[in-house]
């Protein structure tokens, strides 16, 4: 029906006739002639009809924003003056021969170039917003990224391997999304939170590189950046090492970031592990632009007066440590009443600080509530170890760790990129891709009085660390490891344990019963005891790595059709009530429909 | 871990050291050296361990088919006499220098190359039967044509789009896979049959060329070629007629055809209206490659004495068929009793023939029950129309036409495959991929006393049939076509109705409320209204298609981990039974599980 795109007629082809279809972006009238912005997936192009012809100026007046057309016309220069650098075809205009409206339209609900919609309008008029520029580029941003991993994964030597979407619930994790059965009564399938074991299964099966962009699901009480479903770019290989593995799939971070946004990645990532990491940042993904790191303290903080930092430096598994500041102390107050508030989102009951003022005066050059119940030793050493300069802050957390890394390592973000952070070069505007690695196998639940898997149970211990697995589980070391960029996960994976003792190993340590895990995870079990390979792999959030790269402020602007915070799809008005006759079938009432008593 | 990967050593590599890792294929003790054929993705190589090397030679007596290895040795020729013309590496072998265990294998329960296991056997054991050369050759075959589709496609255009996979139930056409929602009590989320409205609304959202290799589900009884979840190439285009749509998507298969396996198809696809095809073959897929037609004679039958014709030509929407069966005189007696079994699971209630002996002699020279009551008029034109020769066979069906059409179709089909039809040249094993275009918009539903769309109620008439819509639903064509190769449906789709005035017609002619309508497919018909562009596409099978290329028997050989005719997955369990507590969070309960009556 056309012979180009509106957003791609340009001087070359000066002088053509051509046909084009597209939407009516806006009409203007002018001195008697009317000049149409045809928009369509490629762009805008200036489609001018004047009143020598008078069925097309008539058809032209009756348009409205919006009304879908099929235009042909002469390609000509714009006057001298009105071109549109702006616009590929900013040069010139199609003089209009004929017009067809293809389709009308209602007026819309709002202005396509409107940016400040509220995301309930957005996601009730989906296909409007849709039309809008930005969610164009994002969504064709998405697919580039998808083409530019296939083709890296197949010249790489990777298949792409259908896993089900039927599977079955093993409760461990999130929480399942559920699908009852109709054939067989009372049971139900889960969709896949990842296709994890499948994909081992497939190396177990001699498909030696396996990969998948596949949706996954967790039925998660939704936060900022999650989405009950979710897409996954799935990856595993046998007979690789851990360092081979990372490398592989740095080269495919690095070519699809050169690709696609012509941006440069470092060569190679930094890498980090976990323990430094957390002793640096409080996060196992810190955000590497943000020049400010912890000061450990908990080993001087053991005798001072201030019983907030000697009780956290003395409880099991407490914590102190400093954030030193450069130039924070001319940070008003107020600012600093504000962060105490923001820590206290991570359990942080306040926030103690010392501006130092003049540190060649000691203990007077120090300013801070808390400096008098602090000695002298613990006072150089807090100086001495931040390195802190006159006129610089220094925070403090001092709590149980896991509230200390949480609380600080966010504070340390968000001084970073705030106003301040950004001022006073605390922050580098840049890509920062990072691999934590020398994740622990295991972490403690307090609550159940036991030990989980930090990553999964199938990730294999470091050398050396096997026996640490039954011996003493918080020492054992996984070959596991995360890519991270900017303080976002991308993604993660690990080498698995390929063999049936160590499986067994790991499952005793998380006190998961022999029958347990044979009733959970029986097919793996049995799949290892055929010669399993050795394996590893990894998967990537496709949502949130488009999300970085097209610089969107939320997942649900990389997604054609996303639900909200409360699971909804507002276009289509999923989930919806069915009829009591499908539910029949299916074997199952709801809760709140209580049968009848009989008499 | 590895230099090369076994089944890709070649005298390219000789002298040279090589490491491989793989699986003990076989394992032959020939004149006190040890033969250990090693098998990986790329297939086998023939690996020597000589009692020279003691310790080599001490681990290569350990060893057990399935466990896997890795050797590092040299590449050497085999001895005269010893080369194997089936294996690429049939000219070398590799000579161990050392062997490492990566990982035992208990006794498999099978041999890989036993061709006789049962499926439940294979579905069980699903991991090792994988590992067979022919299903590894199925799931590559896949791989590669998915990714010669999407580099047409990319290359054409298209973007892939992921669209939801958690959406809304419209109990319309297959039965809905139910998901309930935790967050909205009483509500659910379906899974998608396919994703036709999504894309349309692509469509009005501007993105032009849009597809999707995805998954869709209907909870239908299984057959053969059936799964509940199943893979479609989704495809979708605007501002394109039918031709050029079709076109497009002829070159991709004829692509795809050629690259994979090297096959030219035809060019241009023959083209057949929907009438001609139930007219000659009884069937909307005719199967190409059998040499056999329906020849029309209800109008010559409705004065026989033979009741089963007359009444057949007399009732409304009954036809009388003859299939001329060349050659067909001499089948045996038993074999035409088999067939008349055959088309009785069709319904036909009989198999009326006649064996052409000597038609010279008119009357007297055909053998058969019927002719006696057949008047010459009739049986002339018998004769005349079929064209048959002495020593022809010739089949009626009489009945409603669609038993007709489905009785004889598949009888025809039945006897060109059959060993008689190959024999005789009624069969030509062959490419024959065809379009079948011009169908009905609607079909009229007896038992509910309404006409039911053909295909989907999205799909645009003919031009120049908009108006039968109301006035005559029966006589509407549509825009609507299908992709047939070898009496197998490869593809459908049609030009879909962009406005929305048009879609409210299609909905009053199924009888469908403008209420209903809105609440069902409202977000469609709303965005009709904003200047939908003209658009249309198609889907087509994947699992049928590469279940063809592959020349395998089901489609179930070229998924990985595909359910049984039961819906279950013999591997992993599922479905299976669930937490009370996971049925609470989501505000359901059992059907049998009635809950204790209050005292």
């Amino acid at each position: 029906m056309r012979t180009d795109y509106c957003g791609l007629v340009t001087e070359a082809l000066l002088g053509q006739t051509v046909s084009l279809c597209g939407w009516v972006h806006r009409r203007r009238d002018h001195g008697g002639v009317i000049f149409i912005d045809l928009r369509d997936r490629e762009g805008l192009v200036q489609v001018v009809c004047d009143p020598d012809r008078p069925e097309v100026f008539k058809t032209a007046e009756s348009v409205r924003n919006e009304y879908c057309l099929r235009i042909t016309g002469v390609v000509r220069n714009r006057p001298e003056g009105t071109t549109n650098a702006n616009l590929t075809s900013g040069k010139v205009e199609v003089l209009c021969h004929e017009i067809e409206v293809l389709n009308a339209s209602v007026t819309p609900p709002f202005q396509l170039d409107d940016d400040n919609l509220s995301e309930t309008t957005r996601l009730t008029h989906r296909v409007l917003d849709l039309r809008r520029p930005q969610m164009q580029n994002n969504l064709r941003l998405r697919y580039r990224v998808t083409m530019e991993v296939r083709k890296f994964l197949d010249a790489n030597g990777f298949i792409d391997i259908e896993t089900p979407m039927l599977t079955k619930s093993t409760p461990e994790g999130a929480r399942d999304y559920l699908v009852p059965s109709r054939v067989n009564p009372g049971h139900f399938f889960a969709l896949p939170q990842s296709p994890q074991l499948f994909k081992q299964l497939l190396m177990v099966a001699n498909f030696d590189r396996y990969y998948q962009i596949t949706k996954c699901f967790r039925d998660e009480d939704l936060r900022a950046d999650r989405q009950p479903e979710f897409t996954q770019i799935d990856c595993e290989t046998s007979f690789m090492k851990e360092q081979d593995i990372r490398d592989l799939f740095e080269n495919m971070i690095r070519l699809v970031f050169t690709n696609v946004l012509g941006v440069e990645l470092p060569n190679p990532f930094p890498v980090m592990d976990f323990a430094t990491a957390m002793g640096m940042y409080g996060s196992d993904k810190p955000d590497m632009r943000v020049k400010l790191q912890f000061t450990e303290l908990t080993d001087v903080m053991k005798d001072v007066d201030f019983k907030v930092f000697s009780a956290a430096a003395n409880m099991q598994g407490g914590r102190v440590v400093a954030l030193r500041v450069p130039g924070g102390g001319a940070m008003p107050r107020s600012e600093i009443d504000a962060y105490t508030q923001f820590v206290a989102i991570y359990g942080a009951k306040g926030l103690a600080y010392i501006k130092v003022n003049e540190k060649a005066r000691g203990r007077d050059g120090l300013q801070s509530p808390i400096v008098k119940n602090i000695n002298d030793t613990a006072l150089t050493q807090i100086i001495e170890r931040t390195g802190a300069e006159d006129g610089d802050l220094i925070f403090f957390g001092a709590d149980k760790a896991k509230i200390v890394n949480d609380a600080i390592g966010a504070l340390r973000v968000k001084i970073g990129h705030s106003d301040f952070g950004r001022k006073n070069g605390l922050f580098e505007d840049d890509w920062r891709p990072l691999w934590v690695v020398d994740f622990p196998m295991f972490e403690y639940d307090e609550g159940d009085d036991r030990w989980v898997a930090l990553h999964h149970p199938f990730t294999a211990p470091k050398a050396g660390h096997e026996d640490f697995i039954a011996t003493d589980p918080g020492r054992a070391l996984a070959q596991a490891y995360d890519m991270v960029l900017n303080g976002w996960e991308l993604g993660g994976g690990s080498v698995r344990i390929h063999r049936a003792d160590v499986q067994s190993k790991v499952f005793r340590a998380l006190k998961i019963e022999a029958e347990e895990a044979q009733a959970k995870f029986g097919f793996l079990l049995d799949a290892l005891q055929y010669g399993a390979p050795p394996h590893g792999g990894l998967a990537f959030g496709l949502d949130r790595l488009v999300t970085m790269m097209a610089g969107a402020e939320s997942i649900r602007d990389v997604i054609a059709f996303p639900k909200t915070q409360r699971a909804q799809d507002l276009l289509t008005q999923a989930p919806s009530e069915v009829d009591e006759k499908q539910l029949r079938e299916l074997h199952i009432r709801l809760r709140n429909a209580e049968p009848a008593v009989k008499a």
